[in-house]
């Protein structure tokens, strides 16, 4: 049996753990594709490892639920919360179906994945040099939509993953940067990252 | 036992139907979460029909499968392509389970959906009126994301599903427009598509 991930109990809002496991399991998908179409080990073992955390925040949110209802109208609402919860674990654990394709080393047929570099935008994940030009930047200022077409859709520090980042959320060395664009622009975008590029362009 | 699709079978590359799956199930999810928190049964009816449409995809991906696999090595490589492809019918599945929280009128609890509309962008689904000045027109020279920050994500004609439409797919009347953007923009495509709003602002 697996082993479950040991909970402390600490009380979060019913919203706040609806919200994370709804971008979790939607930003699990998208990481799972690119893993098995661009056969990328890394980005599959995040995705596995945020099945664990999935699962961890669908069992707060099930805790939550029950403490919040307090009469049957409540509990009711609360049950199609509960549904949606189950549905998102569902759909994290299709995504790391999705990743053990590759952590296994089984893959996908040349016949579907070759040439989709180039009609599909692409996803990457880079880690922060500490000789990074980004390095205690803000996102906001680098203007990467305008300038590379890039988009930065989640920061992980350790085990923290900030999904969807703000303007103004900085960039550390050391993080791993998943961000998604048009081919050009994200090559362009990871050699920053890694700190191989030393001149933002444009 | 639900009645499947009566299908005829005719030969579609499998790297076609292998993103057609993809694409769909991703789309699912957007829309499954959207119609769950703004309660739009009209979304989640759409869901329900196009997890109809995965598990038609699915069943024809399987065959191509078949036929595509020469030897044993193919065998292997397409093995990963079929447990993709289960994936997105898993995800699809989950999908459409969000979507019968709206359609059985089970609903989301206020605290998790009270305002929601505020923090997170909107997705709306909108037909298009015969008097709608978009009649006619191509979506890129509509110029949607500069004018109000609204992006068409997918078309719907009849029984057909249009996913990330090209910039020259032109806007049919009686078409349905699924779009996603800030709440202020998105409430003035709605009302343009529906040939309430009769000018181009900005």
């Amino acid at each position: 049996m697996p082993r479950l991930e040991r909970i402390e109990y600490k009380p979060i809002s019913v919203r706040k753990l609806f919200l994370d496991i709804k971008n979790l399991s939607e930003l699990m998908i998208d990481l799972a594709y690119s893993a098995a179409l661009f056969n990328d080990k890394e980005l599959a073992e995040d995705v596995l490892e945020l099945e664990s955390r999935v699962d961890t925040l669908t069992y707060l949110l099930e805790m939550e639920i029950m403490i919040a209802a307090r009469d049957v109208e409540d509990a009711e609402k609360l049950a199609g919360v509960s549904k949606v919860a189950s549905a998102a674990d569902k759909i994290s654990d299709a995504a790391a179906d999705i990743a053990a394709i590759v952590t296994k080393k089984i893959g996908i047929h040349p016949i579907v994945s070759e040439g989709f570099e180039k009609v599909e935008e692409r996803l990457i994940r880079a880690k922060v040099n500490e000789d990074s030009i980004l390095v205690n930047k803000q996102i906001g200022e680098l203007d990467l939509a305008a300038r590379m077409g890039v988009d930065v859709i989640a920061i992980r520090r350790n085990k923290d993953w900030i999904i969807d980042p703000e303007d103004t959320t900085q960039i550390e060395s050391g993080a791993i940067l998943i961000a998604r664009g048009a081919s050009a622009g994200i090559r362009e975008f990871k050699e920053l990252v890694e700190g191989k590029l030393r001149k933002l362009e444009g």
